[in-house]
């Protein structure tokens, strides 16, 4: 039930299921796990941005980490544990690798600038929770507004051998896994597995530029699951091929802020969750979006049967 | 122990008290309460962000509710519930006023941009605390990046009857206060309470720009309880020369991030706390700080007396 | 040579092309104007964001303007007026109409926030380059950081009758087109044109919620003419087919930053433009980058062939 | 004419005076010079944030650098070149220096994060503008929103010999100045003079952790030059006490967006220029503002004789 600097595959960031009343839906929990285990993934990431974790309160998150860990049997579950303050993070932290998690996801907050600031936020979040649980560090500037350059990513890995992993979700973002790769070979760091974000909008190339998988949430993740092994398998137009019936639907979920509201329609539609519902505050689909969403499903399924909904 | 839209004098931003192991001090929350209620002050705020309330964990800050509002027996208090989430935020609020807090204090999250937005945050924020909890709008763009426009401020004012006070820390900030009283005289906004950041840095003119007093965590807050007195009594010269007098130090303390690091060690030294430790990550103030705060301190006590320490 | 509320087709964003010296080369920007002319657009605009306008000085970019005004024969020609200062804007305005352009287009500076503020700022530039110059809002969030609601561009429009566009390139901005095209329905709003950015990323359905056509500068300007007329023609699947040949070029190029650089790449490949140098401070192309951009043009020419080159 | 690294006293940034129609005001330009001598400045700054520089065409900036160095008759002018792209950089630093100016200042943009970005950004400027041209860094995180380290600094300063000195503006920013002084104490760093900015808020102890001066645009440039000249000869409470006479004025011109404002409004009553006029957009005082700012006036006066108005 660890993970390792040698994970590949992908790692499907969950959604977390709620009912339309704003509660959380401990069925779709386990149905949803069940989902995930089946697209034949190789983990699982709960309570990420995506995962609507600061919505959730402190016994809640709990009761997710509880609720997907015990289904997930056996399957690595690693838990986003970014929170305001150091005391908050080891909390969940220590209770999730209680309760049987594999390992930890830790974003930068957004107030951080400088490349030692963020270095030294490192060691304190992992003073904080302790160097004995392992990590990911996730890297996502779009977002977050914090720019953590190749030698930082280095630096943070170096200093921490609890670092197992890189959430990589810059954008533009190809060089910045050339670059870290190049690390390795000029032998200035250690391996890590690096699995990458951003909805799968890059997954392709970020594939043959050495990245190990995928960690993000889009609603196919079997379709994931396909293009990471066949580009190890270096069936290059095969995986394309695949990857580019996806890609009008990648990109409409990938869009900032309405991205959970398609991701979680199509959840509901592939029977993953009983409702597309988010806790406040959450995006909604209009009937136009929705309408659109159908017409892509339309589209994919003419090449990828899965998308026959 | 309830605050109203009448609300005037001093409330003090209160710290939080930590052992030098970053534990918290209980005794010295007793004793700072003891301090601040000898100061004059009409009622206190914590867990604001000066109260490093993002680095406690949901106990501990329950610990401190309970701690605080035991020990001021009958004194309004005013806790600080902003988070990133309306769950953890519901949670805190509700359980701090069966504690027998007078009401919360929320500031609008730095993702904010539209005026749509912001009047939307609030009216979410209050549909998850519940309207019968008084409350306070934080306004503190330095920090926060959110820009509240009069207008803006009115429209929450108008929304929601709970609102009750302004904190008003807008800078530069006085137009607005002239702005927000016009309101109160065109008839289109009704009457809540101002009180003034911003460490005290304006407030001579803000008084006079017809503020109601202060709600900042000088570490004289007893200076302050004197300006806003006299103030309302027009005795301008007066309030003006103790503030000028202290002006030097304020300037000091004002300063983001170290800010903290001045109060805190200003506060030992009056004997409120037993130490001037922030939970990490915090601040701390060099050998060359220190003495330049005791050379103000020395300067401040050729006026006033309280300085001499 | 004028450009009016009911412009509708293709108005492609110009590149600026320089040698490898980094000094201006006249010979491509008749070449380039050309290129576009062959590929069907309506009109240009030049001096954009990707334009690289800011790295030339006031001369350099009047002598753009000269250039391809003389060279686009009657095509109308909008020109990027954006500045620190309402004196360089109204000047490279003034100059740019003399010269013979059809009109100007005005972004946001980054500081602005409040709706008050966008509102004030679109009244002080118009007050500039005076009402008698038609003008484009570009909305463009993603780079500029300034969020306009549709209810802020609304109140643009009304208080300006020579507002005749709207450059969309709002993200995720589907929504917004079906709301400003809502206030026309509700009469609330007189009739503009949209057309559409970011790189053509969302031209699809852009066209289907009610946009015009684009403004953008992807590689291909003649798909996006293609595009616009057959949905414009209600040939939807027709649209989409060769959309979504293009998508995963177009996503690579819409990538902030090296996007430029795979543009004029391109050109350059087409013969639109001698060298893909861009000025100081420019991006360039890895090896890598090339490859990838090289094996998606494989790919796309599959189905276009005006992809093989 | 030249300046070096060297370099103390105070570097008055001047402000650009208007006719109340916001053209320039050639006869005020002329008298503000005079003024500023007077007052026992050692040098100007032109053209900076403070002086409107963004508002002015390339005309009228060359004309104000022309009148001010004409009439300064031998003392240094720094002239800011800060703009969004090199080609103008370059085309106001040439013609500044040919004009006579004795050096440039050139402030980040406000894109850059990282630390790489910043030093990249610098190698750039200078080669834009040549070698030879005497630069100052201005470093000021409050309004630009980019944060350099003191060892970014320090690497500026190494790669270039033409940097002869550092506007310092942080806020906080006491630290800062000992972590220099420290690298040139420690051998890593040649020495640099360094102006202290942010209105003149900190002198008195930016002068005692090893500032050279001030490079500000306070009202009373002659305090400012009083402070620096005690300090230097360590008459620290002499220093102190007529800073402190001025601090409440200091404090309130500080403000953001007004200071300017007031600034102008004081610098007309001392008969530096004709008009306290702003070229849009520009803020303007209140009548209680400006109430605010005589009472101000007033009360210095009672220390300081050339505060009688």
């Amino acid at each position: 039930m660890s993970f390792n600097e040698n994970a590949h595959g992908v790692y499907a960031i969950a959604a977390t299921p709620f009912h339309a009343d704003g509660t959380l839906d401990h069925d779709s929990i386990g149905r949803m796990t069940d989902f995930y285990l089946r697209c034949g993934v190789t983990g699982l990431t709960i309570l990420g941005i995506m995962g609507e974790a600061p919505k959730l309160d402190a016994d809640e998150s709990l009761a997710v980490v509880k609720g997907v860990v015990a289904r997930a049997a056996g399957t690595p579950i690693i838990v986003g544990v970014s929170a305001p303050g150091f005391a908050a993070m080891r909390s969940l932290a220590r209770s999730s690798m209680d309760l049987g998690a594999a390992g930890v996801m830790i974003a930068p907050p957004p107030h951080l600038r400088t490349d030692d600031q963020i270095v030294t936020y490192y060691r304190q979040a992992i003073e904080a929770i302790g160097d004995d649980v392992p990590f990911v560090i996730q890297d996502y500037p779009l977002l977050l507004g914090v720019i953590m350059t190749p030698k930082v990513l280095r630096q943070i890995v170096m200093d921490h051998p609890s670092c197992r992993m890189l959430k990589h979700e810059d954008w533009p973002g190809l060089e910045k896994i050339s670059a870290m790769r190049g690390f390795e070979k000029d032998g200035s760091m250690r391996h890590i597995s690096i699995l990458c974000g951003n909805g799968g909008l890059f997954l392709d190339f970020e594939m043959e530029r050495g990245a190990d998988g995928a960690m993000t949430g889009y609603c196919f993740p079997d379709m994931l699951v396909d293009v990471v092994k066949w580009s190890r398998n270096d069936e290059r137009d095969r995986a394309h091929d695949l990857f580019d019936a996806h890609l009008p639907l990648v990109r409409y979920e990938q869009q900032q802020g309405i991205g959970l509201a398609v991701r979680k329609y199509v959840l509901m539609k592939r029977g993953a969750i009983a409702s597309d519902a988010q806790r406040k505050p959450g995006s909604a689909l209009s009937a136009a979006a929705r309408a659109e969403v159908d017409y892509l499903l339309t589209r994919v399924a003419r090449t990828d049967p899965r998308a026959v909904l």
